[in-house]
């Protein structure tokens, strides 16, 4: 998909008497599905035994009926759950999380949305100290700096590992008694606590609690450590809070219904149509959104303008989860699968609304589709800036040669989308419609959290 | 899923020159997917093998590449496919079409979208001279008859057959050298036909045309029967046309590309939203669609009325994928994974717009979505009429008594889905949307083509 | 493997009470593997609902916990199984037994081991009156002339069927009330009757019967049908009975322990080596089996010369069961994967026991092996005679053009095969260890049940 | 199995050109299947790349074609094997080897056969100085000291580790670059080298060498490391050598044509049944072997005895593979499945002859089939000593409370089991018939490479 990629969704629950806690968490991956559709991973704990199943593939795929039942523990209290999107081939199988560990703590599972761009050199002094790894995930190098802190308690080697990795990350960590969440001091990442009749549970996003039938309480804060003793939910202001968490969350990786840091996407999307029509306003007849991703901003854009909204392109539900033999034959035919145009463009100037643009190749396609079903026009909005930059922080946004806004200027967008004009909104745009300080790395180049030395992220492969 | 459920989509293709048949009506079938979850299956020859491939489940799950290259035959110039709705239990494998038969005309493969309503008084004949049944669809009547007409051409026998049976289908038939198309007078289900540079297309509807790389070039019409000779389409009028096609096809089923005798379906669903808002007006602040299927409609009501659009529900399109353990403690919480509401709706007077009530289950759960998240007051206007009465023409409709308007008034439909208003389109307005003459039997109990004389559509079952 | 191979198995119960026939039949095919590995099926029945689950592959590979699971029926009191080899590729699994139809009889089921050898002008003449055919088995037409007399009861019409059908064939037939079982009049195929606790069974060799925990009885008498009626076993005897049962039975296909028409398989092979050392005797060392199909005849060569038995090839038990990638390199060692030779034959002067020869070459690879394992002589002694003429009831020994004694002079398979001597035992030998009348067509080409027309067992195929 | 289980095999190879590594070490583990039948794996390296596959299940279940297709690298040259019998449940997926850990020696891969007596008191050393670990397994506490060693070559630091370890092992390591053989000072376990046109391979016996087309040169020498360098077998004597293989590879465990330590499995089981019958002969008809792991002692028993050896019970060689439901029902009739018994034994006197007793269930079982089938005496001979003792080297025996003979008098083991005399091997006429030193503490308690503190095998499931 031509798309930026989230890395992972995390969820956890704590439960004062034994729960369907397996049931609960796949339940609730289902609605962090999106943030992360190559791998998903269960670890649940009765306090005696500690049970993980993980695997490559979406949730309904590696969670079926059988394996979901290898997980049913009858007294189990807590566990943790995670989707990922990785970035490498089937062989990454050992990277799917949870990831665990046998310490002196006992197990440890943790699960983690974010990067660490300070993995390469902690791992390399471990390793000299004689540390043995079991991936090549940095999330592990949080596990092994933890089991170098037998001493200490969780909560407090939790703090201890935070002052010394740098990054965006949201983390679940548990050992058998103790489920921790924890924030970066940008809080780059979303997580939310949820309290339930049965205790307290923790989400990337806050749609995922309602599927655990717990309420929404709050964010996690920047900078915070947060756990359950003795039912009561504790809480340290680990590192001072410096908050500017990622835009692209309210841009297009959040669900339309996730409230993230006090500001809804949904809301945020139609702001930002409404600024994009203020910004960059066009002649045209109707306004069409890219489903799914441009339908927030499209209601937005057309509300402002006064144009009507055309529900002109049908995206097929079907599409994509099929193999598609790969003959040249087909692969031309099979672009035709995913999207296709209703005759409402017929004659029509048509103002295409869309969140982003990483490669240009769908967009273009898109654009060729409703001129061959008759568009006069084209006018292509874009509600966010131009990518032009990696993300260290937890998103796969293709490489710099690959961003096309790295490599061509607006006109030069223009003319190989095929689009009769083209413009996108601008950083001020986005802040505004947020509402509130925010990462925009992705589109500046200025990261708030550090830099890997290498500037690398995937250094950590190569062992 | 509380919607009327389509019974099949058929697609067919013949070629003067070898092809990837399999992989071709493959992707077509993905186009189709829509109009049958329950089994899927392909045909191929290349005029001397004969392969069939057909399994219970969704075409991406019953087409597996293994599976797929089994029926890559290197000369295949013809296939047909079907994707089907089946009314019972996994023990059904055998009703899965297509379904194949050996006979004096050779292999004969049928795929089949509708009902023949006499099947059952021309089985219990045939048995009693000496017949072999294989299934207990009524589709295989079809196929003993031509085996019982050896000394006619397939066109032919397929006409003479076309005299003995009654009801609304569409149908692809084929031996090892001819692919025929047939559709009923009434021409009740569509059936298109397309052109593509190496030969003749068939398919339910024209997007699926489009994936074989077919352009539209006309509905098979009532009564006709279609087929290639010498690489020239052949056509018959085998009977008398009237036609009378289904109207749910535009209010529901067919995807909103489709052009169905000459009218789109999208079109026909903006329009049958703005008859609703002429028919019903509401005082509200904004149209929120149920998604997918109130789209098209709320567009249309949204723009007659004036009010605002809003995305008001999230549907979560990795929901209904997933095994989910039946305990009543998740039964619960599930049904927050497919749907739920973003703030826009708090403090709002909502019009909320369904294409269709069948239960009214699911509607009274997004009515009740709806008010926990804030909703003043929920206007739920539905664009076609209340479902009154069984469809005999290949549509499971639920049975009579699971019909909420079968049963009640509809002051008691608004009670029970808890709606502080409820409208439904009028058969006019069904009509003036769709612009010409329609079935409406399951609105009002007129049915164009015939009954069974039992009044029992799966009578053929307990055979 | 370089055997000849058995075409089936069947199996069948009736019971007065329910029972789980779905497990049982499961457990007694398992008894029957060795008739046929290619593909297995198990129909059950209560009266009402009829199941069958059939497909391709071992019993364990096809009857996997969760499709035994949908056998399952609470009220179950009848049931028949196949297990089967099928002579071609993957496209055939609709050639799986049990074959069912649904006739004006109700439904059947039909089970069958053996060949008819007048089904290809009889399957024409049925096309040719209207007929359909689901398969291009042999056993279908069975189905079909039962269908065709609707107004006898079945043990009738079966009766009537077996006038028209020529051949060896014995097998088990179902409605949804009655189970019955027939033998041939030359009672080529074995066929056993056992009594249970609960009720009946029928099966092709008595151990089956004893995993139902039913009692051997005795035998379906040749031309005999029989039935169970109201608790009662009934018995006509439709034709003359002119007992020649298949030789091969007791040389290789049945188990050691099955007691075929009076005579143990185990006892009559130790005779064959017994009859075989007279005939044939060798200055030797040792004995040796090939296991584990020489081990009868080796003990009785090994007891009537005096020489001592010794186990110098080792089978590997988990050969054969896996995927071996094709490239040359594997394939030269994976001749070693199956058998390998002990040190005992080091120096020594080897007999070597087989039960037969067919194709030559794994002959030829076993005697390689004990030379290269430093065997000083390999006398290769064959406990049947040798393979001459193609099985028209229910054998495959492979194409005559493959069988090395159709081709090669006695002198020319010993080159061949590289031993220092070789002989077979004479078809006297054979009938004297047997004790009684026996079809020995394979070795002399003298079909005591007629033979196809045609000449070509797989005329159906191509329909 | 009612029978001691051995804990692993192991096979690697190392080759001088790029070789199918995975395909040839999957043909080689079929040749050691018998060695542990409850998860597989391999692990191959093309100096860059290092791909391991391993899962619960058989060789053939673990390795389907897709899971070898990931293996194969173009440029592999070097890869390890392991086929292991685990302990415990379904959860255990962690504990399949080869173990990898990532460390300051880059990638190390292990597969071990055997059990370290010490690694409880190492593991909970290593906890408290940070050490992190991933399975269960004794076997990692090897890869932890490894890591701990940076500075020292691959081969010095395997000795330095060598000298910490206490217990019986054969162990297969390898990194990148280097592929390593160690055996303990006892050489408990068996350990060959073979040398193949391409370079070097181990196994844990010879007949797995000759499936990759490698000669038997010699076994590992106890306390000897052996590693490949520049194409040169090196050697290090890291311990001082102190003999004691085990007895059970010559009495069960080894195939029949292994050669261990210079003398082969077959000659000695042959010699162990001369010996049983000097030290108890009987009054009998015949001798039966329990197949097929009698049958090489029963030999022996007839030859010596002078009695026929008849075949008089034959093993489903299909059985066991299956699911079978476990209703009290089928359980019953399920024993029936594994073993039957032919008629040679009706009226005869039986001497009867197992290799071992472990619990006495299987032995009870074919007495009572035997005397059900007509024997008149069953005369049990094993050719083993009694075993009272657990096995701290790698060899699952079952709990001493289940192990019959430490629980019940000879007199009282024969009347559990039902025979008419039973008499067992003695430790001496096991010494003469493998002719050397051997670890014999499974039956009198003597331990020669250490036992564990706690007197626990499994004390590391519970971190």
């Amino acid at each position: 998909m031509d798309k930026p990629q989230e890395e992972c969704g995390v969820l956890g629950l704590w439960s004062q008497a034994p729960l369907d806690v397996a049931g609960l968490l796949h339940l609730g991956l289902l609605a962090l599905q999106h943030r992360g559709q190559e791998a998903a991973g269960i670890a649940v704990t009765d306090g005696k035994e500690f049970l993980v199943e993980k695997d490559l593939g979406l949730v309904h795929q590696v969670f079926t009926e059988e394996r979901l039942g290898r997980l049913r523990l009858p007294g189990a209290r807590m566990g943790l759950a995670h989707t990922r999107y990785s970035t490498t081939g089937s062989n990454l199988r050992f990277n799917a999380q949870p990831l665990t560990a046998r310490t002196a703590h006992g197990v440890l599972a943790i699960a983690h949305n974010g990067n660490f761009v300070n993995a390469k050199p902690l791992r390399d002094r471990l390793l000299q100290e004689g540390a043995t790894f079991q991936s090549t995930s940095d999330t592990e190098v949080m596990l092994l700096l933890l089991a170098r802190l037998p001493h200490l308690s969780l909560p407090e080697a939790a703090l201890e590992a935070m002052r010394r990795l740098e990054g965006g990350y949201s983390i679940l960590l548990m050992d058998r008694k103790t489920l921790l969440a924890l924030r970066d001091p940008h809080g780059v990442r979303p997580l939310a606590i949820g309290k339930a009749p049965w205790g307290y549970a923790f989400a990337s996003e806050p749609p995922a609690l309602a599927l655990l039938g717990a309420e929404y309480l709050r964010d996690v804060r920047p900078g915070e450590v947060v756990w359950v003793e003795e039912g009561e939910l504790q809480s340290l202001q680990a590192l001072p809070p410096n908050p500017t968490p990622c835009a692209f969350e309210w841009i297009y990786f959040a669900r339309p219904d996730s409230l993230l840091d006090g500001t809804e996407a949904y809301a945020a999307r139609v702001r930002m149509g409404e600024e994009l029509f203020r910004e960059a306003p066009a002649e045209a007849d109707m306004v069409v959104p890219v489903p799914d991703s441009g339908i927030g901003a499209a209601i937005g854009y057309a509300r402002a303008s006064g144009l009507p909204l055309e529900y002109g392109l049908y995206k097929n539900p079907y599409a994509g989860r099929t193999f598609i033999q790969p003959t040249q034959e087909l692969r031309d035919l099979k672009t035709r699968l995913k999207l296709s145009p209703t005759s409402a463009v017929r004659g029509k100037r048509v103002v295409l609304i869309d969140d982003s643009i990483v490669r240009g190749t769908t967009s273009r396609h898109i654009v060729a589709l409703l001129k061959e079903a008759g568009a006069k026009e084209v006018h292509f909005r874009v509600s966010s800036p131009p990518i032009r930059f990696p993300c260290y922080y937890g998103i796969d946004t293709a490489a710099r040669k690959e961003l096309i806004a790295a490599q061509k200027s607006l006109e030069e967008i223009r003319a190989y989308i095929g689009a009769d004009s083209l413009a996108f909104l601008s950083e001020e745009g986005v802040k505004r419609a947020i509402g509130g300080p925010v990462c925009l790395a992705c589109f500046n180049g200025r990261y708030p959290a550090g830099v890997p030395e290498e500037g690398e992220k995937l250094a950590l492969e190569l062992l």
